[in-house]
């Protein structure tokens, strides 16, 4: 067995106030950080944590995180409010409308990577601020290392520039697939995954919600071929739910399983078959977090537990 | 080698007018039944169309067909105008505009199954009105057969009654994505597709256009439980395309794709390990029709052209 890589994940951490059809729920564990952090726990230790929290924050959060070894010497504790989102799903869980978006701490925020963490050789940038997330590269200090990072549409609308300077600097960037088609103006997918392709990163991941993930590379063929193939293309279904309770936080899951995953080899360079085989867990431990409010399901589970889900999950899309 | 079993394939022959954003077409071959066929003609022989096409059916369109071993004694021959659809896609190509539904010769048409083709032990029932389905079902005369049928959103609406009655009668549904939600009143495909399976048909196919097929079935364990395994459930995947010229019939050539390859094992009982298998077809072939308009790159295709498909699709989502 390898000895697993310390994770060191950035992102917001945030109180969720979430409403879904069938119930709904106050003060929950949110932010892209919490579930990628508390995801890639399942995987590799240590996973270090840098955030931002407010005075108000609810302590068993961070005793929750702790108690899966999360380290939290980088998360910074703030006399101002927490970061706090309130939303609210349709009959279609698909669909969801925000009600507020409190952005508080996050204001000001400027990320401070404490110094005992920053040799960290797997760099997880969860969804936060493209500024954020390159303050936090720069205080990156591992010679070698491999650089995960989500985005959203808000950034992709008013920090494009930014962005780009970000995915310039990274190695696999994992992004929705609407903010796919919208950053890259096209409707297919298959040239959306290419064409990010281009802006930096040497892989990429499109997010497909309950349609799974896409993964696209160059590592074996140069940017100039992009030929679809088997080295440079990869097709992972999501497990199937008889019933989702709560989507929030599956792609920050997601994110922080794949991360977690690529940890877990020892390794800080990644051929087409490591990413392949970190998608396919990251998809699996994201399935869980769906089961139920906030991190509820997925704090609760086992490595056995993602290993039997990750068998069936083979046995169902294999042909 | 097993003899092949032959294939009956009934609904709609039609001629469409196709608009998308990079291009437009006239007097192309369109219809349920003329993809279903086509496409199985590549996996089985014979295939026995059945349909309706008046007087200004272009001749080159059967001829194109009968070329590849689709026999053309099913097809009626009115004198009334063709069936005929025009519409247009829009940028996501997963959009489209009907601008007009010529019905003509189907507004009365009454199925009429030759006796020579009725034995057929295959039956594959097109998107057609429920009425014309079972017209056509009630001539079929083989003690064994395995009935594989389409339907749309258009006769859920307005003539579900019959439309149940088909789905009593039927071994494997296969329906959209949006119409399976609809039809049963739920968001989520998981349960959308077991509610199916209590319709009647002991296996359901879900389309999910450019990302896939869901496969449920009853036959391992039995209605009550519904447990999601490798015996009740099958996720594929759609094979990745650069570019989609025309969409029209990708569902249609995945139905006849499918009920092809079943034919081609000469059996006419089948266990999820077959249909799975059918399925994966099915995607690969409907692959093809989306890469140019109508039929054109369909028409065009070989088994060995198909088969390297597969074994690259399979490549690229294998794990």
């Amino acid at each position: 067995m390898a000895t697993p890589s310390a994770v060191l994940v950035g992102g917001t951490i945030a109180i969720d106030h979430v409403k879904t059809p069938a119930a709904e729920a106050e003060n929950l564990l949110g932010g892209s950080a919490s579930y990628a952090a508390l995801a890639a726990s399942y995987f590799t230790s240590p996973v270090h944590l840098v955030g931002i929290v407010g005075q108000d924050f609810p302590p068993q959060h961070l005793t929750m995180l702790e108690s899966h070894g999360v380290t939290l010497d980088g998360v910074e504790r703030s006399q101002g409010d927490s970061f706090a989102w309130s939303g609210e799903y349709h009959e279609n869980m698909n669909d969801r409308t925000t009600h507020s978006v409190s952005v508080n701490v996050l204001e000001d925020w400027e990320v401070k990577v404490p110094a005992a963490l920053a040799a960290s050789p797997i760099v997880v940038l969860a969804n936060m601020s493209p500024d954020n997330q390159l303050q936090l590269l720069d205080q990156c200090t591992a010679p070698e290392r491999f650089v995960v990072a989500d985005t959203m549409d808000l950034w992709i609308n008013i920090a494009r520039g930014r962005l780009h300077e970000v995915l310039k600097r990274i190695d696999l960037l994992v992004i929705n697939e609407g903010e796919a088609r919208d950053f890259m103006g096209t409707s297919n997918l298959i040239l959306a995954g290419r064409r990010l392709l281009e802006t930096g990163p040497r892989n990429v991941v499109i997010k497909l919600g309950e349609f799974g993930a896409m993964l696209f590379s160059e590592q074996e063929t140069g940017s100039a071929d992009w030929a679809l193939s088997e080295n440079t293309f990869f097709r992972c279904a999501a497990f199937p739910l008889r019933e989702v309770a709560d989507p929030t936080g599956a792609g920050d899951t997601f994110l922080g399983g794949l991360a977690g995953h690529l940890a877990s080899t020892g390794k800080t360079r990644f051929g087409f078959e490591d990413i392949r085989r970190a998608v396919v867990q990251g998809s699996v431990v994201a399935s869980f977090t769906c089961e139920a409010f906030s991190t509820r399901r997925l704090e609760t589970l086992d490595t056995a537990e993602i290993a039997r889900r990750l068998d069936l999950f083979k046995r169902m899309s294999d042909w």
